[in-house]
């Protein structure tokens, strides 16, 4: 294997990984021994330190920043933030609009686009008090193209996608929270592989304001901490709200506690198969200690709804893939057409010619399909209290490029096979950053049914926090 | 009362106004006889004789659609068009995005706005081979706030609102069909105040494409007869299909033939207090010639779902106006902030100030409401083929100024009371334009359970052709 100085990297390790934490600092930034500037000083000090590798951010927005920052800390000093996540410095997909900062969503076609307007989100993080740092790095349209973004852990791999800047963000400590979303695994896939905390909400559960135009689309939350995933989700749906004509995220307006499940199924998929044996070992081991704490486990072999469900979510990520090319295929065709140099020969396979060849009638059979298997994943919700899964099918691999000649690669950003379930089924995921592989990180997911936001965040919580890190 | 000579005209009678139909043209382009070329010069003809009064038109757009109807000739020449409706000159409501022409939405704060993508609809109706003429005028932002659109039967008149545009041009003959929307009553009370066909489809049947953001607003057609209005409508699902994750317009390619319900139901709703006796008395003989042909009536004093539905709308106008203002809360305010003088006091007060006194709470329990009322209506469903009410609390109103002083009037482009019943329960609408009141036009509406759109239509047909219209 060849190495150079820049791949050169400390192998991970969730048990010894220190996450940032923006929870426990507040209490510093009332007695005055912190501040919020301070705090987001220090996260600029990391990513002027880590950002020339890891290439995390589009935009950054540092005078802006240390504004709000400054605002929030005088909010702080009088005992009054606007909320618990007051100073808390985050990033935003550069997906999503925001007044003060272009938004490209990685695609040449949008290059110097500026709406000047605020996604949902992002105008609910303000009025929240939290400190917008920045953009970050999507793939081109949230597609499988991928981004100049490396692995913090290793800068030879991914950091997965399409929230690639996100995830690494977070994964380098640059910033305590970053804005993610998700259409196949794009958020959670992103966290498996630079070990954070992901939470992919219940589908509509946080508004994506102008982002509405995909049917199987979140905003979620990469985080160094559980705590701090659920204070900024409760921060956006509190204010924002959830989709249009959909019901908010609900819960506790602090970190729900850790809840030990009854009864967890665990879930193969059709990605099993593509599991490397020695991420299998790492995954069985945790699901050991989850039976050992003396949790029922359901298997395929053990339990017909199981068995049922598995069956339902054999071609899930090809028909996961079918819809949400079709509900691109209007939007982006007049630039593609008119710029056609601007869309990688990726986007325009996967997602033009595929919505091409499926047509409308397609489409409609395609979402009767993903009913289906939601009322399939309905039954399994009366057997157990969670599902579990590996959130990826291994660590990062190595960013490899195409062929020349040859078809483009499917998915340089990663297998998606365990992600594009929670997206179908409109569930609520989370991943728990409590595995390493090869020195490199590999998450557990942890799946509820739809609504169950706030309960799947308290089992993920308790895995977290009572099962022993597992490095193979 | 007075009078000049700009508001001269002739008294309406829809058993004598004789609307522009494109369903009946097409054969002569088969034979060559006449042509979408020479259509189109017709349609521009009219446009230029009445547009300085009627104002209907933001942008129009003659030299493309000139070319776009050479192209289409040629298609009818070869006997290959592309679909019933290549040919058609439309207008799109300038709230859609059009890629040829800005898309400014009756708002001084988008002066200028040209994103240079087509709405979904919009992408749909090329592909069928429509000819674009123009962007008709929308109230600002789809709201309240009235437009310089004035009614082509009478211009002291309002055309209503917000598809202002949309209905005056079908009125006065200009195009035989445009594009409209509806959040509250804005496609269908214009379809009455102008005498033309309006479908208003079922929630979702209608790809919105940018234009999600809101949970029960629809894309729908004015037309000057059924027959287009359908065609029109099933070009744009056939191609674009529905909103994303929602089944698209059902029904068959060709206009579904007249149908005789069984049994309907006449709602009064609570704008029936609000109907002046004369349009009462017009709605009362259309419903006695629908029993004189043996259709069961069921009102509130017949049935004991009939008025349990009547009691769940009462309030329904508040109830939709919140949930429409909480939808649009974040996605203008940052615009407002920085451009307060781009905004009319009626669009600040009735969506950013409701929006504020709801919170995200009160928007969840609104929803909740929507739901209880939906069902209450789906029970009706099992006892009748239809739903009956007046599409207006009677012909389009005087256009009266805001008083000095005094808080902005609520509803200048006339009552939405008749028409949020149909947007709340996301329930498809026809206007059969049947009734003049004192020489204007007056609608009946037909309303359906969602999804059954084309049963709706026929039901609709039905009325339209086997009733005689009704002048008082």
């Amino acid at each position: 294997m060849t190495r150079t100085t820049t791949h050169e990297h400390t192998p991970y390790h969730p048990g010894t990984v220190e996450a940032l934490r923006f929870h426990t600092a507040t209490a510093a930034f009332r007695d005055g021994t912190d501040s919020p500037r301070e705090y987001l000083e220090r996260c600029l000090t990391t990513i002027a330190e880590r950002e020339p590798v890891v290439r995390a951010w589009v935009v950054l927005n540092e005078k802006a920043a240390r504004q709000q920052a400054d605002a929030s800390t005088e909010r702080w000093r009088r005992g009054e933030p606007l909320s618990p996540v007051d100073g808390l410095p985050i990033g935003i997909k550069d997906l999503l609009e925001t007044r003060d900062m272009p938004t490209q969503m990685g695609c040449a076609a949008f290059a110097g686009n500026f709406p000047k307007r605020d996604n949902a989100a992002v105008w609910a993080l303000r009025r929240a008090g939290a400190v917008i740092v920045g953009k970050t790095v999507t793939t081109e349209l949230g597609g499988p193209e991928p981004s100049p973004t490396t692995n913090p852990f290793d800068p030879r791999r991914t950091p997965g996608g399409s929230s690639s800047g996100s995830g690494a963000a977070v994964g380098a400590r640059m910033v305590p929270a970053t804005i993610a979303t998700q259409t196949g695994g794009s958020l959670m896939r992103p966290a498996s592989f630079n070990g954070v905390w992901g939470l992919k909400p219940s589908q509509g559960a946080i508004n994506r304001g102008e982002r509405q135009t995909a049917s199987m689309t979140t905003h979620g939350v990469h985080a160094g901490s559980a705590e701090d995933m659920w204070l900024v989700a409760v921060a956006i749906a509190s204010r924002a709200g959830g989709d249009p004509g959909r019901p908010a995220l609900h819960g506790p307006a602090t970190p729900p506690p850790g809840r030990i499940p009854s009864t967890v199924a665990v879930i193969e998929t059709e990605a099993w198969a593509r599991l490397d044996p020695v991420s299998r070992s790492a995954f069985e081991q945790v699901v050991a200690q989850v039976e050992a704490a003396g949790v029922s486990i359901l298997r395929r072999r053990d339990d017909a709804v199981v068995e049922r469900f598995e069956q339902a979510l054999v071609g899930v990520t090809d028909l996961g893939s079918e819809i949400l090319a079709w509900e691109h295929s209007w939007a982006f065709r007049d630039l593609a057409t008119d710029r056609p140099d601007d869309f990688s020969a990726r986007v325009k396979r996967f997602f033009f010619d595929t919505a091409d060849r499926l047509g409308a009638a397609g489409y409609e059979e395609a979402l009767r399909t993903r009913a289906a298997v939601t009322a399939t994943y309905a039954l399994l919700g009366t057997r157990v209290d969670a599902v579990l899964l590996p959130t990826s099918s291994g660590p990062a691999p190595v960013r490899s490029g195409d062929v020349p000649g040859e078809p483009p690669v499917r998915w340089p950003t990663g297998d998606p096979g365990f992600n594009f379930p929670s997206s179908l089924l409109g569930a609520p995921a989370v991943n728990v950053p409590l595995m390493a592989v090869g020195g490199l990180p590999f998450g557990l997911q942890v799946m509820g049914q739809p609504g169950t936001d706030a309960r799947t965040v308290a089992i993920a919580r308790w895995m977290g926090e009572n099962l022993v890190p597992v490095g193979v």
